[in-house]
């Protein structure tokens, strides 16, 4: 079923939305993950990375949210079901249960790092094939690495 | 590992939490699936319905994080993580691809529907073990019966 | 016409759906009548009352808009029609024309008792068909018997 | 009792205030059947219908309060009872029971042209009588001819 | 020396401008003795009487502006100096010193009486020569008609 | 095609929206000129002037959309579009290219002053046949001779 | 001197009021050493502690003021006064000045389990006697339950 | 007259601001067709769409006023006179008097697509000239995309 | 144990904190009984003075924390524990039960005119000490002699 | 009538309300002519000293409420009413009729100039008698030296 | 160039725009120093410490500003370019590079001591020169007496 | 100290964090110089270039602190210390004392001219080091070209 038309060739139309597609995956489980830690964290810093977490969670909706979209506005039909998430979801996240705060920081440096490596491949994918994908691409790597910096240096000394 | 402790007795605690858990999993595979129709919906109604579909997951995404807070509060830590949502979330939902408005109606309808029944059993459930959370459990079967009325109200003539 | 399906059993359903259609109309009423005596109140605590009965309407119509919706999604019409509240309510009112500010203190004083009463009697009705109906109740309750205390403690000495 | 004083003669009030009784009764009956249309509606079109009839209500609202008190300025008390308006309440209405979204929109239409038929007339009634009052009745009118006008478009083809 | 051109024939203007520098006099009048009345009162009313006064301050102050900004507006400079305002303002006025708050709020119905008949003349006067200072009075008389009803139902029994 | 019904009897409709037409093109004209010198003003007073100008602009645009739904609103459909608006407008704008500050206010004057000329027209030619239409033209012309005054004062001495 | 009326009957409103007062003293107390901890904490997490203190702060307040409220609607004069609080307040509390983080986070677990554990009985005891009231005391309960968790998360490994 | 002085060389501010100019005209144009089908819109859609073309409206009035004042910043004064849109405006746009609602959506649909191709081909003669000039194209394609697909989703089945 | 420094030498400290400590106490038992005194309030005035009173509570429960902070600033450990407030506080406060209107208003006025009274002897004993605090107690008499003047004024006559 | 009790011995209230009373006059009367010049002036720097000038205003109109509540709470009645600020009020202002911008500035320059030196005089009047208003004086001298030096500024060359 | 007059004596002036100079100096260099620590933290209490010092940074840019003008409005120009501050500011800063949270909140325990030790001598210094001065630096000292306890807790036990 | 890891190779690393710390400076610099304007400027332009300045300010402090946080988040402490933005920063700035107001504007046109002539360079520079170090470049020259127009166009006739 051909619905909602593309403006830009088919070519690039697949770069980009499977860019987008990858990238919604990374996102909408890193809102998972990052509530997940939210709600299990334990630890003397717990209020703080609490709400750290927080901040993550919300970053990571919103640029899901405008990522799917502009998928849609491609004229690919972006995936973001349940069973769609798990199966793609490969960043590194908390186990289950209670998570100590050392290990709830460690486990988003480690998961924000390799989210970022992607975006950047994605990132140099995209540069011909749209630009406009690309600035959202970069839009979110920039968002991404200031979180993981912020964990990061909490993390000191490691 | 016994980390937070709990106000409920063993029995108590292990009958809320179990409702909460449940409750859980449905409310943010709600909040997977309204915005996958939110994202996917096509037809003459698309604005009016992509609109009503955020309202859903707001309200889903915003008790997910009541009901997993509360389970902590109780001494279980709850489990969001996106595997766990993929394997136990049975709500209907929609297909892949683009979606037609009155499918995403139904869809809702649907799913909301069956979300009702479940709470309903669940605050027969939790009425001895822990009134706190059975008022919770009350909370949200008022707001999903309301969306559900809209989005049936929605639908007619079926 | 069965137009918007329910998610309670016909048994319960009738029990809840009454009680909603009875507050409804009382709150109506009593919203109406508050604005008449807010427009029609003299003497010399006339600005101290005339404020606080719009305090009364608008707690009154935010409640009647709950309660006629979640009539519907319960799959029963609400009946809010100017001839259905005429002749449905029942509560004390004011006489036509000016009121004097003692007397509109006492009418309400009334007015909120006799209603607090039949709210009482529709929570003990509701508990076992609906509980989240009967949570609703025990809201409007709690408001109403705010309200109705202010006025008394204004009343005072009688 | 005469309680409070006026500031227009006495043949000036009474025809004043008697055109703002007969708009106080067109908007308290506005703001009923709005909002029972507004429980009520079903089909294709509820959510945006369902908006739209709470802007009326909404309007309808704030003008009474507005023509009630200028009624009680000029040294009239306005009348705006359950059983009043009732009796005197003369616009098309919904019937009891759901409503089908074409037949909201049919309704609204009908009662809003005939509002504003009337609103007309006490225009022209009240210009020389007292041009303050006149020029509260050209407000109403402009505002109720927009709401009638939307829903005339949204009722196209008829 | 001709600085502000008008829009209006010389004799319109001379009609519209005296009616808003009579009507300026009366609103910063009015302003400075509802501040005063607002500073003195006292009472077992105080609070009620001295939150009111200052709604009249406001609503004085903003039409005042309003009004000269018009006169401006039509080529004629307004004038607002204090020996201005104290030689030609003319209404009823608080004495000096602590005033009992049921002489502040006779003393305001007088003022605001009177305030509106003298409004009532100019709306005559000014209907021909110019319409939109027109209306600029009767939206003013009717917010002063609207606060002196207030007083006067404060007022009751007299 | 008869599609939006009026309210208003032929003879009234056409001189109504007639005068709603012209100072549509009016208002959309002004919008776009008061942009053209809000960004290619030159001169020590730039600043001041290019946030006066915006405001400007903001009433144009609002005004247009009022008068244009209030066209619709008597069943005759507005024309704002853009050979429309070129084809019509004739008040003064400035030329094309960089503009000092000083032939900005000028040119401004000289526009609002034919503005509002043309607007007293319009409010005598519509004051039998629509009431509502000529408080809506009196509303604009208040805000417009207010503008021009301002840009007046600016501009002295000429 | 009988003053406020009740709705409801004599002894239901002893067991109410009881409840109520007991509370009160509980949340009036929390709200004052929750600030003594709040201004003498001292240690790493001096920052974090003492803004999740005052967040105690303002639920206790609140509640407090719901609470006393309650009563006085029920019937029974609340009593607040410093003595009453002094006398009747029993939960653990910080010991006079400096106190380490650790020791704040410790005793507001303890505080808070216990005040949990008092408010349980008191829904128990109130369920027949007012559903109103053990709707209030179940949302205290629930608060109170999230604040003790986030001490005992963040008084990890203890 | 060389007013204000470029940050860029000779060529590549032609460029950018050639690339500015038209895609000034276009945003221009699309605020004014875009507020012509708000305005006279019909069917059963009209609210939905009517509000999502005053959507429409507000980004093209704001990325009108940031390429224009970008132009100037680049030394090139903008013009976006009614004569020069009229002349230059080339997209798809409604016909005179009232639109269908699926009319309406069409033209949006054909007129937004048209745009963003003119867009893509600046995007890529600005990456040279000005890569700030071509970020902000970026984001205006992003947006106008974002609209075009909202409105072919609508437009389904076609 | 000597925990956080002082900027003042031991004797100015002493002074300044003394002062501090005293009038922490006056202001939490003033945050205490004022609340005391909002809800037992019963007569005519019961709406003015439930409202006055908690702008009493406001303040004191405002410049109380200012105050405890600014002895910590000062590196003594201030002392807000209820057994400390009740010991220690000695101002006019209402009886146990209903306090009528008009004993509230004069506990109020004698409260504070002690409260004041005091503030004044730590005026001149901290202006040497150290003008920071001093500047501080300045600033709490200003609020306190303005809220003992509103209570006198509704006093009257005594 | 000794109304309201003060909390200051005589001699000292006598010297504070004195300070206050012409300080009370003074603002007064610059906001009146503060607000004559706003409306007056012509000349390029309309917009920009129209503006400031109501900061004065702004400014004048808040502390003058300040400065008479505090006279009141000390126990002499303030007065503001026109014949007094008109007799009493001795500041340099504007001429009647227009204003040019420059004449303007100077003119607010020298009014400030006199009403600090004024102030400054009374700050060390009240220092001993009353340190709760000389600190409001303070507080006004330094809001009004801060305007002052922006017309003095603006002022320049003279 | 004698451009800004002055309200005070040569001699008053000299002495207080010296402190308000050396405090403005103070100021600026805590802003960057506190951005510096802001930016370069790491440790496990990054977070907390990083919003803190945000705070500081706030705090010393809004009294900088206001510290600034008041100079200027006594007639000295302030200097607070770069090179100025380099070279006067004198208080503990930290080292380039990343900064141990430990140390940061040292050093600025350190810095604020510092910096109240030398406001504390210009308070003296200013008390007979301008008290309008001295009551600025009154507030400035109290607040980071305030920022200086904070660090000083937190860096608890040293 | 290897503290915060990189996401970026340590050659890209260098490049970005290079333009970052440079651009820091810079920023940094036009913060202080755009405050030393803003309270230094005299003339008759003072009100309008005085707020204007703020703007830069405003801008100037945003962007360093985004440049900043981001050289963090590549793994580079930045620096901000007073000593290395006095040695670094070399753009035009304004001389110690008073500023005419066209000596201010000539000397912000001049500065941000060279800013962005650096900016252009560093945009080039890290075109392929790292494209989300130079989209930060990209919106920091847009703004600051936005800025150099806006003084450029107040300077003229130059």
């Amino acid at each position: 079923m051909t619905t909602v038309r593309s403006t830009l060739p088919d070519d690039a139309r697949k770069v980009a939305c499977e860019a987008l597609q990858d990238t919604l995956v990374d996102l909408l489980g890193l809102s998972l993950v990052g509530k997940q830690a939210h709600w299990n964290i334990v630890g003397p810093r717990f209020r703080s990375i609490h709400l750290q977490l927080d901040e993550v969670v919300t970053a990571a909706r919103d640029f899901a949210d405008t990522v799917a979209e502009r998928s849609a506005a491609l004229g690919v039909p972006p995936d973001g079901r349940p069973e769609t998430v798990a199966k793609a979801f490969t960043l590194p996240s908390p186990e289950e249960g209670w998570v100590r705060d050392s290990d709830a920081v460690q486990v988003m440096v480690e998961a924000l790092q390799e989210a970022v490596g992607r975006l950047r491949e994605r990132i140099d994918a995209t540069e011909k094939a749209d630009p406009v994908t690309q600035d959202l691409l970069i839009a979110i790597t920039a968002e991404l690495e200031k979180q993981r910096w912020m964990f990061d240096a909490e993390n000191f000394p490691r």
